[in-house]
């Protein structure tokens, strides 16, 4: 029978707390700022979107904070996630390395956005909001907010990128399913879409637009807040379950990875795999490589300016400081949706301006590639966004194999690709090409970064 | 944080041999027969079909057959499958009843079906068999020997039904992501499909149709073996893993069922959670409630007759004794795709009419809204197919408050709905129907059911 496959925990061993890396770092990170004053916001200036205790998780600096009982309940119905050895996929690879996956797949909506889904829509409920407003790209997250939404008895409205809402018609039917309105973004009920759709009655939308939406929607409304899916520190907060079971997990292994990636667009499935193992790391433990894995059409890390920036296209947010390419930078349209965000959670900024984690950029026909071969060998199909973990950890593998070492790979296998089968269907048919932007318009994006005091 | 979720096993508890129910009855089904002498056919019969280990496990009597190493591998990368205790939907129906399902979507293709797709391509592999034919009809078979194939190195043709073929094209794009070639049935690659497109060019093609397709080619063809995916006593056994976990994961619970419900189309689910707990009540165990589920609109346990007939269309196979509506009935389009067969399987027929278990008929609709109550409670989006499982366990329940009575209720969640959101999506657009059949039809295809001499 062999090594084992699969390195499993019981519903007990889900981490009491989460992990704050804010705790570990050696200086803090840049405070958002307001963008008419250029002055740190306060509290206040989020409470009309967030509720309470979401706003003091932003700014905690304790390295744990307890996670409510409600919601490790929800986390029960699917968590410990499992750890998976891909023996397959290093007997095809013929490598001596060990590769180690975590599955974020077995939640229910499918990918590691219930995590923080579930914890924001219980911190809504137990402050008496009645009712979110959220965006989603390829709909891993609006879908993943429905379904917390439904277990907790809250309406929800997902603002859903108007290209993906036709090309996805099955994620709306899935937030449907579990109780929640779906609208193409940009929409006729925001002034920001309207004014968009005046200028451009074929604009197919785009994340920073969505967020515009859902934002003016939750800060015009009493009764409604709004969620966000990644990017914000409490977002990436609550990922973190991920990375502590995973230690536990390798740990069951017998092993410790030398290297760590992760697809990341907004950042927060690679800060839930990463930062529990970085803050061991920065705490005295084994060092470990860690790679950010992004598209070459939206490269945040790998050539974005770390600068202040809105973190959305109508400039309602505060500013954050980022790897950006500019709130304005439209990516072209490659399949990875939930990749296409212009900028990177600033969490995730600065640790790589510390020199903490590598980033590394992929294309997108060899990302389905290696999607293929995963499929192929350990049977779940990756979503797109995931397939660029794959190729990373595959490039790794194969490093390995050519510099004849042995070396412990372990990344994360963030969601599937049930919901993607028409990109895959694409591939198969020969239609899908390597994405690029033009670089003038990634320099006139960078041209209107906005401008704040130093 | 209450009650417990989920109850796991371990890698190592899957289970080392299947159940053969057919050790434990207290008469043998009769035998199939061969369509021109009305005689028992004997193994070589089955011979261009089936690899030979397969065609000994159709007639075995020996209570256990051993599972080989290399099947039980690759069942660690899924299995074994959790049990789930159903307290949310317990607590929105308010019902004394305690509520167990077992949940088979976990495994990559996301149904049971592999259980049974990995036993048959490894025995092919063994006995030098390169090639496999098969049919599907919803794609959840034809995707799971497609993945089986993947692993051992096989080919795969998949003839699919025509009207899944155009409705599903997700499916199609999973079986060729992993590797295998899917052709929409009835096709101009088979005698009986040219013949049937030449009477009627636009055919939408039916499970018995693509079944025939699928033997022809491999009786045709000395490289290329026939795969079935439900209705063989050899598919039944393999599925026996489910109840064997399921019987160990009650006793962690604590608890024994009172009633199994399953969903019933070829019978292959059913069979599996079903048999080892019958096997146990017949050796003296206790006594529980059987209750297969199956759809209004193809109903063969509960308005079939028990009699001799084809399991295809063209009527190429040996005559099997079974609940059948005829092999020439074409049961409306609803979504349950695999549920869509006009006979049940041999030993599900058989004990039937021992009086060991019970049938129930859904119509579509309260099968849907069962769905969806469902996912607002559970989170998982069932099948199509395991809808109806939901909808007798909710019957089950909901009775059980009735009588205020405890009752404990075990049902297999087959598979998850993700490659099925067009029907959820119809349901929500109030699209859907229930369907039915015009009894006249009903009652031509049993006027030709073949004669078999008593």
């Amino acid at each position: 029978m062999g090594d084992r496959l699969k390195f499993l925990l019981d519903e007990g061993d889900i981490p009491e707390s989460w992990y704050n890396l804010a705790a570990d770092l050696p200086s803090p990170p840049p405070p958002p700022l307001d963008p008419g004053s250029g002055r740190p916001i306060g509290p206040e200036a989020l409470a009309p979107l967030f509720p309470m205790a979401l706003i003091q998780q932003e700014v905690a600096t304790e390295r744990e904070i307890a996670i409510p009982d409600p919601v490790r309940d929800v986390y029960r119905m699917w968590r410990p996630t499992p750890l998976h050895r891909a023996r397959r996929l290093e007997r095809l690879l013929d490598t001596p390395a060990r590769i180690y996956y975590k599955y974020e797949g077995v939640s229910p909506p499918g990918s590691h956005k219930p995590n923080t889904a579930v914890a924001q829509a219980w911190y809504n409920k137990a402050e008496g909001v009645p009712r979110l407003t959220t965006e989603t790209g390829a709909g891993q997250w609006g879908s993943s907010l429905a379904f917390a939404a439904s277990l907790f008895g809250l309406e929800v409205d997902v603002y859903m990128v108007k290209v993906s809402f036709h090309q996805k018609p099955y994620r709306k039917a899935l937030m449907e399913t579990y109780g929640a309105r779906c609208v193409a973004s940009p929409s006729t009920e925001t002034e920001t879409g309207r004014r968009i759709l005046a200028e451009d009655p074929d604009n197919r939308g785009s994340l920073g637009i969505a967020i515009s939406e859902a934002v003016e929607m939750a800060a015009r409304r009493e009764d409604t807040k709004y969620a966000l899916g990644s990017v914000l520190n409490h977002v990436l907060l609550h990922q973190t379950v991920i990375g502590q079971e995973a230690i536990r997990q390798m740990e069951l292994a017998g092993d410790y990875p030398d290297v760590i990636l992760a697809c990341a667009g907004g950042g927060s499935n690679f800060a839930g795999l990463a930062f529990p193992f970085l803050g061991a790391q920065l705490r005295g433990g084994p060092k470990v490589r860690i790679v950010a894995c992004e598209p070459v059409a939206c490269p945040s890390l790998t050539r974005g300016v770390y600068a202040y920036d809105f973190g959305d296209t109508a400039g309602t947010t505060p500013l954050v400081k980022m790897h950006t390419l500019g709130s304005r930078f439209m990516p072209p349209g490659f399949h990875a949706g939930g990749l296409r965000y212009h900028g990177m959670a600033p969490l995730v900024s600065h640790i790589k301006e510390l020199g903490l984690i590598e980033a590394a950029a992929f294309n997108q026909l060899e990302c389905f590639e290696a999607g293929v071969t995963f499929a192929r060998s350990e049977g779940i199909v990756p979503a797109p966004e995931a397939t660029h973990a794959v190729r990373g950890a595959i490039r790794e593998a194969l490093a390995a194999r050519e510099a004849g070492e042995e070396r412990v790979i372990l990344f994360n296998l963030s969601g599937h690709g049930n919901f993607d089968m028409q990109a895959y269907a694409d591939y198969f048919a020969g239609k899908l090409t390597d994405q690029s932007y033009s670089e003038e318009e990634l320099a006139a994006s960078l041209a209107s970064l906005p401008r704040v005091a130093a």
